[in-house]
C-alpha cells in the first residue's frame, strides 16, 4: 500500500517516477490561463486566514459544500470564516475520489508543510497552523507565486478593463514573474445575456464620444485589442455553449446589435448570427496580430435562476452542454482559414463526451511551420482530475501529437492552486512511464525528456510568443 | 490466475477485499427500485422450474438469446421450458465479458449452491438440480427475498393500481421485509404513446364519475398520489427519452389533453408542452409530500414495430437515445426549484456518454440540510455492469460526493436478481480499495467503513424517509 | 520493463500471450473491408521506395505530418520522396501513444526485418534498407498480401466501376487470395455533395441509352448490383454523417432527383428525403441477394475548403460528427425490418461517444438463425487504436455477444497495413486473457479457442457467405 500523498502520488511505475523527479518536477510554471486578480498581485495581497485563501472565490469548493447540505450561509454567505472552515473540514473526508480532496492536501503539504489529513477533529489545529503561516511575508500573493516557480501569468481581463494593475506592475518592474492580460471579450459576444447591456454601458463610459453605430463599436473593440497588445497581451479567450454558424454578414450583425442596444430582446437566431459575426471579427484581429484564440466550449452557465437573481453569476451553478456542435465549429474554422484569418487556436471542451470530436477537429486546420496551430487544450474545469487529465492526453495521443501539447494551465482564482501543476505533471509522467514500461515507446531518455519538458513548459513558451524578457 | 467467481471476484486489491468482507458483504439490502410483482410476493410464488424463474420475464436475457440467432419460439414463444433452458445453456458460454454471464453463475452459486459453469453439456444436470431446489419452501418468492437479506422493497406501480397486494401484505403483517409501492405515472405523461388511451380508460373505470375535464384529471391524479402515500409510498418514477421544456401553462396542457382524449393525434410540440406541464405538476405534488422523484432518461423504447405489433411493449427492443437534453433538463429543474417545488430527485441516464452531464446537473440544485438533494443515480440497465458501475461511481466522485451516493437498486423482475447487489458491492469495494492502496485516500478505517456502509445501505435509508417500522 | 515492440507487445498477462501465440497469431486474414487497388493487385504493383509504399495514399500519416507543421509540399505536394521520408522520420518520434507509432515499427519489423526505431539519425539507414527490400519480388503487392496470410480481400468499388481488374484477376486465376469487389454507391446517395453530378455523368457514360427518368436510374443501379453480384460481390458499404428519416416515398425522391440532375440545388430536407429513399431501396436489393450492408456513420468529410478546392476529397481533413442520430437510425432499420427487407448489417461509428448507442441499436433487429444479423462493427478510423479497439470490444461484450463479433478489417490503401491485424489480435487476446485471469471467465481452452478463432477469422467467414472456392 502506498502512503497517502507520498512521493509516488499518482505514479504507479518506476519510469514515470524517474521522469517526474528528473524532468517534470522542477520545470517552472508557464501559466498561460488563470483568473488571478492583477490587483491582488500588484498589491501583494495578504490573507487574513485560510478561509479567505481557500474558500472566498472557489466555486468548485462551494459545489461540494452544497452537495453536502451545508447552508449557503457557510458557503458564500455571511457565516464566519471559522465556521466556514469547519463546514469545509466536515465535508473534506467525504470527498473520496474527488480532485479537491487531493488538491486540498497537496496545498496543505506543499505550501504550509501540514501533513495532517483534514477532518473535523484536527480542523482547529490546521486552522491555527495555516493562519499563522499566512501571516508570513512568503505567504503573500507574490510569495505564493514565487514559491510555485511561476515565470509567467496571463490573467483574464475584460476589454473595458484599463489594465491599470498590469501597467503598474510593469512600471514597478520588481516582480520577477511576468504578468500579462488576456483579452476576454465574451460580454461583447453574448448579446442575449443579461450582462450585455451593463457591459455596453461600461464600454460607453470609458469613451469620450459615445458609440452610436455598429461600425464605431467594432472600431472601439479593435482599439481595445491594440490597447491590450501594447500591454503585452497575446492571448484571447471566449467561453460559450457552442459556436453558432450563419451565412451572416456585417449588415445582419449590425441590425441585431442596434436592436440589442436599443433595449429590444433579440431572438436566438439573431443572437447566433451576431455571435458568429463577432467571432470571425475577433478571429481576424487576433490572426493579424499573431495572437492565440482560446475557445472554452460546452458550458451552460448560471443554471440556477434563484441563486442568479440573488447572488449573480459564477456561483457554481454551471453545467455541461450536450448540444451538437461539430459541424458549425468546422464551418467557423473553415471560414477563418479560407479567408486567411485563422489565428493560433486552443480548443477546450467541457463535456468529456466531446474529447475525440475536439481532438480530431483541431487536426483539420493545421498551419505550415506551426506545431499544432489549432491545439486540443488541457482538460478543463470538471475534467481537471486524474481521469479527465489522462483521458484528454490519451485522446490527443491517439489522434494527434501529444508531444506538441501545450500542457497545463491553472484556470483558478486562488494563489494556492499552483499545486494543480504538480498534479498534472504526475499524471503525465505516470502515463508516459506506463507506455515505456509496457514496451509501447522505447526507453529513449533524450526524446522522453524533450517530450516531458515540452509539455510542462517549453511548448507553451514557444507557442504563444509572449515577451519573456529574455 | 484467480479462480472463476471466487471469493475475490471483481476485487483486485487487499484493501478492497477487506472492505467487502468486513463492511459490505453483510449489509442488508434496501431495494428502493425494482419491478417485482406485489402479487407474487403476497402469494409467495413458487417456480415450476428454472426457466420460469430465470427466463420468463427477463428482456436482458432475451436480447442475448436473439443475438445468438435463437428463434423467438425459444425466447418468449411457445417453446417448452426445457428447450428454452437449453437455448440459454447454449448461449451462456458465448457471453464472455457480459454481466449476465456473471449474474447467471452468481445466482446458481449463491441461491442453488451450484458451482458448475453452465454449458450445453451440463445443462441437464443443472436443470435437474435447480428445479429440485425450486421445490423447496425457501425458494419461494419470500424465501428468496429472505435469503438475500432484503429489508425493504419498493415495487413499481401504476397510478390506476388499487395496490391490493400491498394492502394485503400490510394487513397480513407477517412478512419481515417492508414492501411499498412506487408511483409511476408514466402512462399519464406520455400522451403521444399508443398506451395513453387504454390507460386513460382504466383510470376512468376506477372512478364512479367519469373524468371529463383536465382539472378533474389532475385532481384524480393528485388523489392517486395521496392514495399511494397512505399505502406508504414515498418514491415516484418516470422514464422518458428526454425532459421537454416549453413556456407551457395549464391552458396549453388542457387543450392537448382534450385533443388526445377525444382520440385526435397530437403533434410532437403539443405532446412536449403537455409532458412538461405534467412533470412540473407531479414535481410539485412530490415536493409537498417529501417524496423522491426518480427520472430514468435517455431511452427509446419498443423500437422494433414488427415485434411491438405482435407482442406489445418491453420485449427487449429498446435503445439509447442520443438526443441533446442538458439545457431543457436544467430549465425544468430550475422551474421547480425557483417555485419551491423541487422534490428530492434521482437522475439516471441510459446513454453513458451522458454520465458527466448528469452528474454535474445534479450538483446545480442542492438543498440546504439535504445530503445530495438531486442525486446522480446508479448505473442503469445497459450500464449495470462492471465497467458501467465503475464509471458511474468515478464520475460522481470526480465531480461530486461519492460518499453521499444512494447506491444500488435491483431494477429487476426476478427474485434471483438480488445477486446484483453483491456484484455492485464488489465493484464499489474494489474501487475504493484501489484508491486507498494507491495513496489517494488514507487508510482511515472509521471513515472508509462509514462510506461503504453508507453507499450499501445507510444513505438510502436516511434519504427516502420510508417507514422502516423501527 | 518490457522490450519495445517485443513478443508480448500489448499483452500484459500470460493467458493472453498463450491465447495469442496458440490461437490468434497464425489465423489467416479475412479482409472483408479495405481500400486496396484492384489494379495494383492485378498488376502486382512494385514500389520504387518506402515513401511510395507508406506515404503516398495515407491520410492518417498526412494529418500527423501537418500537426507537426510540415509544409504540404512534403506531405502530399511535389517534394521529393527522400525529403518526404525525412519529414516523416522527424515526426515519428513525437508520435508517442499514437497507433501510427506502433504500426510504423510493426511494419518495419514484420515486413522488412528492421528493428530500428525510426528517427532523423537513422532515417538514412532505414531508407536504404527498406528501399532495397522493396526491389525484391516478395515485396510486390501480391508478395505483401501473401506474407500477411490473407485469404480474401474485399476492395471498395463504385457502382460505375467496370470491375475489369477483378475480372482479369478471376480469369487469370493464379492468385491464391480471393479478391472481391464491394458495392459502395455513396455517390448516388449523397445527392447534395459536389461529387454527385460528375458521378452521374460517369453513370450516363457507361450506358448506351441515357438515364432520363428516376425509374431508369433505379433500374440501372439495380443492374449494377447484379453486375457486382456476378463478380462475386456480397458486401455493400455506405458512409454518411447520419441516416436521415422521412416519411418519404418514391414520388418525393423522384422530384429531388430530377431537380438535382437538372443542376438545381436541393435543400437539406430534400436531400434527406432522397437519401432515406435510396438507403431503403438499396437495403431491399441487398436483403434479396443475401448481401451484407455496411454503414460507416458519423463522419463529416473534407472540412477544409481551401484544401478541398485545391486537392479534392480525402486529403485528411475529416472530423467526427456529434449529431443525434439514434431515433432516425432506429426508424430506418425498423422500416426495413417491418417490410422484410433488412439485410445483414454492420454498423460502424466514428465518434466513440456513440459506442454504446450503436451496440444496443444492433441488438434491436436480430434475425432468427443468424448470429448477430445486425452487427456492431470493429473500431473505425480514429478509433482504430489500442484504447478504441478495447473500448469497442468491451462495449459489445457488455451489451451483446462478443463471441459473435466479426473482428478486424484493414480499411487501408496500403499493402503494409496488414500489420493492423496483429495489433488487433494482441488487444483482443490481452482483453480476454485479463478476464480469464481475473476470474471473470473460466479457463476453458476449448471455448476460448473457439471465441478467439471466431473473432479472428471464423465468424467473418461464415457470416458473409463469400465464395471461398472451398
Amino acid at each position: 500500500m502506498k502512503e497517502f500523498l507520498g512521493e509516488d502520488f499518482l505514479i504507479n511505475n518506476k519510469t514515470g517516477q524517474w521522469l517526474y523527479d528528473t524532468y517534470a518536477k522542477n520545470m517552472p510554471i508557464y501559466d498561460y490561463h488563470c483568473h488571478l486578480s492583477p490587483e491582488e498581485i500588484y498589491t501583494d495581497k495578504r490573507f487574513k486566514n485560510i478561509t479567505e485563501a481557500w474558500l472566498y472565490g472557489d466555486h468548485y469548493k462551494w459545489r461540494l459544500l452544497r452537495s453536502n447540505g451545508i447552508p449557503e450561509k457557510y458557503v458564500t454567505g455571511d457565516g464566519g470564516d471559522y465556521e466556514k472552515f469547519l463546514a469545509w473540514a466536515e465535508t473534506v473526508p467525504k470527498m473520496i475520489g474527488n480532485p479537491l480532496y487531493h488538491w486540498t492536501h497537496l496545498e496543505l503539504k506543499r505550501f504550509f508543510g501540514i501533513d495532517m489529513v483534514l477532518n473535523p477533529k484536527n480542523a482547529d489545529a490546521i486552522w491555527e497552523k495555516a493562519n499563522k503561516a499566512l501571516q508570513e511575508k512568503e505567504f503573500s500573493a507574490r510569495g505564493l507565486i514565487r514559491k510555485s516557480n511561476v515565470v509567467l501569468i496571463c490573467t483574464t481581463d475584460d476589454p473595458v478593463d484599463d489594465l491599470r494593475y498590469h501597467k503598474m506592475l510593469r512600471e514597478e518592474g520588481d516582480f520577477e514573474t511576468k504578468v500579462y492580460p488576456t483579452f476576454r471579450p465574451e460580454a461583447s459576444v453574448l448579446i442575449d445575456q443579461p450582462a450585455f447591456l451593463p457591459w455596453f454601458e461600461k464600454l460607453q463610459n470609458m469613451r469620450r464620444r459615445k458609440v452610436q453605430m455598429f461600425y464605431d463599436f467594432l472600431e472601439t473593440l479593435e482599439s481595445r485589442v491594440d490597447y491590450f497588445h501594447e500591454a503585452g497581451c497575446r492571448i484571447a479567450d471566449c467561453s460559450m455553449e457552442y459556436i453558432p454558424y450563419t451565412d451572416s454578414c456585417f449588415e445582419t450583425a449590425k441590425t441585431v446589435f442596434e436592436k440589442a442596444v436599443s433595449g429590444s430582446p433579440v431572438t436566438k437566431e439573431e443572437a447566433d448570427a451576431y455571435k458568429f459575426f463577432m467571432l470571425t471579427f475577433y478571429g481576424k484581429l487576433y490572426a493579424q496580430r499573431g495572437w492565440t484564440m482560446q475557445l472554452h466550449l460546452g458550458v451552460i452557465r448560471n443554471l440556477n435562476s434563484r441563486v442568479y437573481r440573488t447572488f449573480g453569476p459564477d456561483m457554481g451553478f454551471d453545467s455541461m452542454s450536450d448540444k451538437s456542435m461539430a459541424l458549425n465549429m468546422a464551418k467557423f474554422f473553415d471560414k477563418l482559414d479560407s479567408t486567411g484569418s485563422l489565428p493560433k487556436t486552443i480548443l477546450y471542451n467541457l463535456n468529456p463526451k466531446d474529447n475525440y470530436m475536439f481532438a480530431t477537429m483541431a487536426g483539420n486546420f493545421p498551419g505550415e511551420g506551426s506545431l499544432g496551430k489549432v491545439q486540443y487544450g488541457a482538460a478543463w474545469w470538471y475534467n481537471d482530475q486524474r481521469d479527465g487529465i489522462e483521458n484528454q492526453m490519451k485522446t490527443l495521443a491517439n489522434v494527434g501529437l501529444l508531444s506538441n501539447f501545450l500542457g497545463m494551465l491553472t484556470d483558478s482564482r486562488s494563489f494556492l492552486s499552483y499545486a494543480r501543476h504538480e498534479y498534472f505533471r504526475r499524471v503525465l509522467c505516470n502515463l508516459i512511464g506506463e507506455w515505456v514500461e509496457a514496451g509501447e515507446y522505447p526507453m529513449d531518455e533524450e526524446m522522453l525528456a524533450k517530450i516531458i519538458k515540452g509539455i510542462c513548459y517549453d511548448n507553451a513558451k514557444s507557442f504563444f510568443g509572449l515577451d519573456m524578457g529574455d
